[in-house]
């Protein structure tokens, strides 16, 4: 699985483009989580256990699952989008299976259906604790391509 | 309605035992939001602009938007549970249906559905400039009552 | 509330073309439901109780429950539409709240938040019993614009 | 894949069980819907093309689509269950990908995280022409397990 990942990555200057995005969200970089796979139609985001993004119950928080969830389902349709375009999410839906517990946790978002307007991506969010993986978000999100880039 | 609000608050011990369990929400103060209001069956929570809580175009993160948004629907659900329980997020959908900018956003949790079990919310988020609010995400999240307090 | 319906009636026009579009839906039709409101941003859609939209139980089947709510939302969306249009149903989620019985169940769909390519409609149906009528569902639906008018 | 999935079938006793079910549901019966599999935690519908499941453009209506999905989760679900408890849709979130046309749909619900009081399904349909399967509609469903048997 790893290896395969490893080889499928999307081309230099998206993953250029993505990188760049991902680094001025601030929202990103104030919880601590880096991209770790970007492919064409696939990204993931991972993101360390840390007292900042708790419940009250010191899982991770469900709002930190769901904002990596929700950015690696945004880009993972914005690589296959074409230049000079911008990704928005119109929504998602989310389902919390389990505690997220562990030493982090790993958003996936995967398309389900491209489209020239709009993009369906699957979620899914793992944690993980020496190195097993557990199911712990799934979802399902709707993202529009706009022309113009409103981020430069 | 601010008037009504403020006359519609949650008996004092309801109110304490929500903030102490917001406090314990490592999330919910590393991004900076607050309580502004508990009310039976109806939570506010509100988060003021900074850049660590934007996405790549300096609006707020929609994760940042969903991550009060599903906190005030767990809480206007918890103000409604028997003493003794804990609130769950089974899952939420929202819809980001505006840019979400200016000085603040306020997420409002309202039960549509009260239930020994499950327990329905509406979610709203407005993002307030200048004091005019305006419908920034809306979305719809099913919570559990679960016995015991995982939390203490 | 009755009287504000009725004196909120979309113009005579957008009437004739929903409920032309609606007369061409094989199912509405094979189910039994009726358009019963046409306002601007709202329209209402009424299914009696028979056999043939029940589940295992008796009660009315989640299936048709959804059906007249995503129609009436879909309606609700396309009244605000420009001519030469259609509506396309993107996605919708909906919680199902108590059993769906009575005399008839009654789906709203009201606009939430228009826009030239995505609209976002509020679903609501009720179960209606010697005219008291009981929130069964309530949902939230996502719709788009299409240029051209596939249906003719 | 079908070879997998005839060996894979749930045991004698709950496939009389989900048949039974399934026939009691009018809405089922009424639209021309078959079960064509039950194997554990995964179940199939069909559903033949008729004037009487169209929207106005003919092909199947949105609402036709949502119910076999709806109950092809419920039963997939329900295969989990044991005995003397039944099943309820708590809700559910569906994408319309593409217009859904052919001789027929099908649907397919699997469980994708079972529990003792919620069980989580991903629900899939594909409209089938000349052998040739295209997923038109992804979902996700959230199922609670409730004590005793309301359907007998």
């Amino acid at each position: 699985m790893k290896d395969q990942m490893e080889q499928d990555q999307a081309d230099a200057e998206v993953q250029a483009r993505i990188q760049a995005s991902f680094d001025r969200q601030g929202l990103m970089g104030h919880l601590g989580a880096r991209l770790t796979h970007i492919g064409p139609g696939r990204v993931s985001i991972s993101l360390p256990a840390r007292p900042e993004v708790t419940q009250q119950n010191g899982y991770f928080h469900a709002g930190a699952t769901s904002a990596i969830a929700d950015t690696a389902g945004g880009y993972a349709a914005f690589t296959l989008f074409p230049e000079g375009t911008s990704v928005l999410t119109v929504e998602y839906k989310i389902n919390l299976l389990a505690p997220a517990e562990g030493e982090r946790i790993e958003a996936e978002g995967t398309v389900l259906r491209p489209g020239r307007t709009l993009t369906v991506c699957r979620l899914e969010v793992f944690a993980v604790r020496d190195d097993r993986r557990k199911l712990v978000a799934a979802g399902q999100q709707t993202l529009i391509c706009v022309e113009g880039r409103p981020d430069q």
